[in-house]
């Protein structure tokens, strides 16, 4: 390329970039609203509770206070759990004795989630709480272990500025209607169904 | 319910999730392989950044040791770099100068990404390093600041017990291809769209 050439490409670019930048700060200016907000993570693939805990550390970055709920998981042996749960700023309760094919006993899932619902109003009552995360609270809404009514205005009348996330396959359409934002997190590949084990650091 | 329906509702309940528990139970037999994990995360949903952050949270949890190449972003005031850049198992590393309509230079971006693919090839020859997490790789592959068939070769010769996790929209074909685990965060719904702007301790 002659030396005109190349900065004409260089000005083509800086114009085109300009132009960019007017439409990105006018979406920008028009985001103004500050709000606690309602997150779903849903979807067959992986990323759903890993995105929860990730927003975790961004909260504890800022000082924030954090309340973690995982529901079905009985194990408390995760990374996550491990990493999180020596942190002041952090309550972390788990709440399920396992899948439902582990515990074989569907009035006992119904019980243990129903006293987790109780330890989680507590939370969404708690203005010092300024994020919770949900993990996995799809399956008992599912099950209906849990009343989805129940649950959307419990968490309707939460303090306006205490962030939501809930993690978890097939949530309910009632739940992605009242949230601020939906990702579907769709399967594309995974490692597991290549004959791979859950991996340490990233499965759990 | 009468008792006795009650007992056969509970008994067939019981037996389904034995069969499934089963299926569950071969396919977790069938998945035996260790292996460092090449996991990209994709999509224009919400969710890619965080959950390579939970992914560093987890392999911290069980003390292994992470690097991070945050591409792109310019600015070293988000949550996740003011939690996890004081841990001492972590490299944290800002390579951008922010997005193409702020530098509005294509040389200065092209050059800037590939000074950055040096410090990744270090961390990447390094077996020390359990997980590394390359945070919105992709746009430097879109724009062409770095060869794809270069980036793809140096992640094939890593360590073999070495996961690496790659964020961003719009991830090449030939990356997928080479990838163990894809997922593609769908945007269902976003907050931004509806006037909230990027809350802290979520977004940022």
């Amino acid at each position: 390329m002659t030396d005109s050439a190349h900065t004409e490409k260089a000005s083509r670019h800086r114009r085109r970039m300009q132009r960019k930048k007017e439409v990105v700060d006018a979406a920008i200016a028009r985001a103004d609203q500050e709000k606690g907000l309602l997150l779903v993570l849903t979807g067959n693939g992986k990323g759903k509770s890993s995105s929860a805990f990730g927003m975790i550390a961004r909260a504890l970055g800022y000082g924030m206070r954090v309340g973690v709920a995982q529901f079905i998981k009985g194990r408390s042996d995760t990374g996550e759990e491990a990493f999180f749960r020596r942190h002041e700023n952090v309550d972390w309760h788990v709440l399920g004795e396992g899948f439902t094919w582990d515990t074989q006993n569907l009035e006992r899932d119904t019980e243990t989630a129903r006293q987790g619902w109780v330890i989680v109003q507590n939370m969404l009552r708690d203005p010092g709480i300024d994020l919770i995360v949900l993990d996995e609270l799809t399956y008992p809404l599912t099950y209906r272990w849990l009343d989805v009514d129940r649950v959307l205005e419990d968490l309707k009348n939460r303090p306006s500025m205490q962030h939501v996330v809930i993690t978890g396959r097939a949530a309910p359409d009632a739940l992605c209607e009242v949230a601020d934002t939906v990702t579907e997190m769709r399967d594309v590949k995974h490692a597991f169904r290549s004959g791979i084990r859950a991996q340490k650091g990233i499965d759990l």
